[in-house]
């Protein structure tokens, strides 16, 4: 019924983030009728693809083989404060926190459901990097599910120099949230963690 | 701080049905990270952008200048039942509920709030193909809303030719739905238009 190049085109873009059968059928006939945008697109995908490349010393996504952070060419930035991430886009997220050290990007985090072990992840290169430059303080800033922390104590063991302050993200109610849709493990974790005001 | 080519990609990609910033954001990521699938979708946008066209006759996307269903090939379609939708992928939904007649895409419904008036529409198209094929019945499968069901009046109202019956899809119940999660409106028509069973 649907032709056959379509028909691809659909199934490749469902594979996306974000996007399931539906919403990429939609999305595929939006660009269909919008030839337009749909050279945009291509224009856009091409110049990506040869343009960007992964940062060497972070893992960032950068325009030279250092990302602008890691360049550091305003000098604004605490090259001792390194602060560890999942994947690229927690960069985006932190930088929007206002955080004005230097990353690492983990590349995912252990899971034992997904076959992920910790030699995946970029742990060596880390420590490598920790070994070679003046680090005072890590902070493992990975998402807060089960897998998340369990990758943060793994490296903070791996991390042996006993000098190195090694933190998390506070965890407790987000900012705007209820306290009564709040699941009970964050209630917890922030009656424990209360502060005097 | 994201290197402008990649924003310029989130951007665009953005825009389409069904994507956010963020979930545009997660899938530029995703393909930054899988050159090769980057590669398949450029080359599937290639071939859909040069390959697809407008069926001549139903609007509906086509491989040749008419589309598999009203080529007929195999005879199995009722031309004189002619299903009015609003977009395309209508006509997908359509044909998994097993209709077998042929199709007429509007492309949209009047709307004020959009500013689409019914020049915009293929109403003309469709006066024209009823009055030159034999057309028994006209069903209307717009989507139930306020803009689809003012359309559905005046694409009934415009067919002058009284032989031909004009229908529109029934409202009710949907299969597996739940009384009590169901809307007023739908409930006091499924109550309306109750069948003996």
């Amino acid at each position: 019924m649907i032709p056959i190049p379509l028909q691809s085109l659909i199934k490749n873009m469902a594979k996306m983030p974000g996007l399931g059968p539906r919403s990429a059928q939609r999305a595929a006939l939006y660009l269909l009728k919008n030839k337009e945008k749909m050279a945009d697109l291509m224009q856009l995908l091409d110049t990506v693809k040869d343009e960007l490349q992964t940062c060497q010393i972070c893992g960032n996504i950068a325009l030279e083989s250092a990302c602008e952070i890691c360049q550091n060419l305003q000098n604004k930035r605490d090259k001792s404060t390194l602060c560890i991430v999942e994947d690229i886009d927690d960069i985006w997220a932190m930088e929007r926190s206002g955080f004005k050290g230097v990353y690492h990007v983990l590349g995912g985090v252990i899971s034992a459901l997904d076959g992920i072990g910790p030699e995946k992840l970029t742990i060596n290169q880390l420590l490598k990097r920790i070994s070679e430059n003046e680090i005072k303080e890590v902070i493992l800033a990975l998402n807060a599910g089960v897998d998340g922390q369990t990758t943060s104590h793994l490296v903070a063991q791996r991390i042996e120099n006993k000098e190195i302050k090694v933190t998390t993200l506070a965890m407790g109610i987000p900012v705007g949230g209820s306290v009564d849709y709040l699941d009970d493990g964050t209630l917890m974790l922030a009656l424990n963690n209360r502060k005097s005001i």
